[in-house]
């Protein structure tokens, strides 16, 4: 590692970024109300869901970007997704913009929004019209934290990292905070993920840098399989480090990137491991497949298989589960081929193998669980992170309109 | 209707079919063995797995229809899938084959096998060398509801359907019995379905009838989205009843399709319904769409989505969660021109409606739930059924090894 973790950092990790959260009265009690705040335009990188029905949020982000409008702000409410409420749904994500803008004094077009919550419900406006507000005086340089609440629905714990390195002698920082839960298979999934460094970046150079590791990190991510409405991860990059433009195949490219995919893949993790009701993280590998999307198709069929997860959450060690969901990922590979090991243990090699069951138990019962199949059929390798599937998934998913 | 519905009738139902069902020793207590015999030769159609991970069963019921060899007797037995158990299994089932064509007297490639329940354990052979020559012993008229109860595993309750119908002035009677529950989402799903009729076909006509009709039946349920190693629908049709050969277009084709299809439903939706720790059916129909394949697939995905499986079971009219799967669905549609019901009730026409939540709330508290969603975007239509997620059917898969 060419990088070092920087302990209890956040959004606000990197130079010239301020942020606050607070509640303003969307939610009846908890934070719901975040602000990002950038003193210098940054470029900006983005994926989006790919769900046909997503909010206005998501439209209004995408053609900011198409146009190259840098960021100064990014406003994120929680509470309400103000999605499926057809044109009043654009005007108020409209209004958002408008309302940041006059109180921080700058373009609407820099200002860039995300929401998450409750579908179909119109934004109660006037909780914003006076929280943007007052979020906007209380932004703060130790206020990456309060954001990482602010944006929370059914999280259980708010989801921080950051990290910092040296490039070509300057100090480059790069901050992150995100929210998961439910409605988790991204593509993108309501995740949310917002990451600020003050690398300087050559102009271009983020976006397609964002896309190519979101897919190695939130898209490999699932808690339940459903793909959200309002799934964004955002990447801020105001240049405040002051070293020398950055771009593939210059020095400190390839030591940036490792750095960055290290927070996407921290991020992706937490919310993984937080899904809703779950107790522990699942990883999965699949390796020695013929193709790198093979690979991820077939690792993200594992780590989405209702079967595999509450196997996991019983620390059952059911390979049987694990081959069947491969087999029906519908990739080329030859059962009779494949090997499966649960942790360290090897439980299947082309066929039922003895094992030690209570070593097995044992390993299954960890908080984070790694599941490794390879296929011997080829030369790529994939991860992809899950939860297990408990009671608790049902109550929270039975009582809570998201 | 042109058919009439036979009241406690089982696979047994048609003219020359009698079957058995009891325990052998593969489960601890429940039966685990059943058999379908008869007793002049039928032709066969049968539809199976996808996934590239299946039972040696699979591959030779596959062989013998592609032999066209007609069946004597199905072989089933339950409680262990003989799946992952490579050439062990494949010698298991060719000795179950042997068995029961020496039991019986006749050729062992017109014995059609099946095997349900846990996945990489070799079958206990000594239960099935002893209980299968007792179980031809026990073949019977009445013995449809015996075999009935023999091929679950974890179902709550047997699942059965018999309907005869005119043809040509002959009574032709139709008669099925299946096993669902886990590892549901066909193409096929453990689903195992067993449909004997003694109406006399054309040769050729019924592998094309049967596909057909389970696209319109047992591959639109899902209780969980996992695909089984195991899944099959076979259906032996032995023209004991003496009636013109049909083939489509002649006299007679229309009604004993519609008869067939009702038998299909039926039970597709008796599995559905009886899905692990469900309490209601589900029955989503998408209409309005460019392309039978797009109704089929929106209506599939709905009834996948953990998110709206737990809102029927919390009996909360979460039209947006339903919306949300439709968008992740991939097919093309406009939410602002898409209508939901949920029972008669509109809850969303392009927009949020106002409606009645306690109306919405008792429509979703019935045993059988109807979600129509209209996407006025065509002509197609279809309806897939599924099942609520609940706390039992974690309770049922984080235990039972299957």
């Amino acid at each position: 590692m060419t990088f070092t973790i920087i302990p209890g950092g956040g959004v606000t990790a990197a130079k010239g970024f301020t942020a606050a959260g607070l509640h303003c009265g969307i939610k009846y009690k908890n934070p719901d109300l975040g602000i990002i705040y950038s003193r210098t335009p940054a470029q900006v990188g983005g994926v989006f869901t790919t769900n046909r029905v997503h909010a206005a949020c998501i439209d209004i982000n995408r053609n900011l970007l198409e146009l190259g409008r840098p960021a100064r702000a990014v406003v994120v409410n929680s509470g309400n997704a103000n999605a499926c409420t057809g044109e009043q749904g654009r005007q108020d994500s409209y209004r958002i913009q408008a309302i940041a803008a006059e109180a921080l004094d700058i373009d609407p077009e820099h200002v860039y929004i995300a929401s998450t919550g409750v579908i179909g419900v119109p934004l109660p406006m006037e909780a914003l019209e006076q929280g943007i507000p007052r979020a906007v005086r209380q932004l703060d340089v130790d206020g990456g934290s309060a954001f990482s609440e602010a944006i929370l629905t059914t999280d259980v714990v708010p989801k921080e990292c950051a990290v910092q390195l040296s490039v070509g002698g300057r100090l480059v920082s790069i901050g992150g905070a995100a929210k998961g839960s439910g409605m988790i298979h991204p593509n993108m999934a309501t995740m949310l993920s917002f990451i600020a460094t003050d690398a300087n970046l050559e102009t271009g150079v983020l976006q397609p840098l964002v896309k190519e590791l979101a897919d190695q990190s939130f898209n490999m991510i699932s808690v339940d399989g459903d793909t959200s409405t309002n799934d964004m991860a955002l990447v801020l990059a105001n240049g405040e480090a002051g070293n020398d433009a950055l771009a593939p195949g210059r020095d400190g490219w390839d030591e940036f990137k490792e750095a960055l995919l290290f927070v996407f893949l921290d991020l992706a993790k937490k919310i993984a491991r937080d899904g809703e009701g779950a107790t522990k993280l699942m990883q999965v590998t699949v390796k020695g497949a013929a193709s790198i999307d093979d690979a991820r198709h077939a690792a993200r069929t594992v780590t989405r298989s209702p079967l595999v997860k509450t196997a996991v959450y019983g620390a059952d060690a059911n390979w049987g589960r694990i081959l069947c969901a491969v087999g029906y990922a519908d990739i080329p590979f030859d059962p009779e081929q494949t090997h499966i090991h649960i942790g360290p243990i090897e439980v299947y090699a082309g066929r039922a193998l003895a094992f030690d069951e209570q070593a097995a138990r044992e390993v299954l019962s960890r908080e984070t669980v790694d599941i490794t199949i390879d296929l011997r059929n080829g030369s790529y390798e994939a991860t992809a992170y899950g939860c297990d599937l408990t009671e608790e998934y049902v109550n929270i998913n039975a009582s809570y309109r998201s």
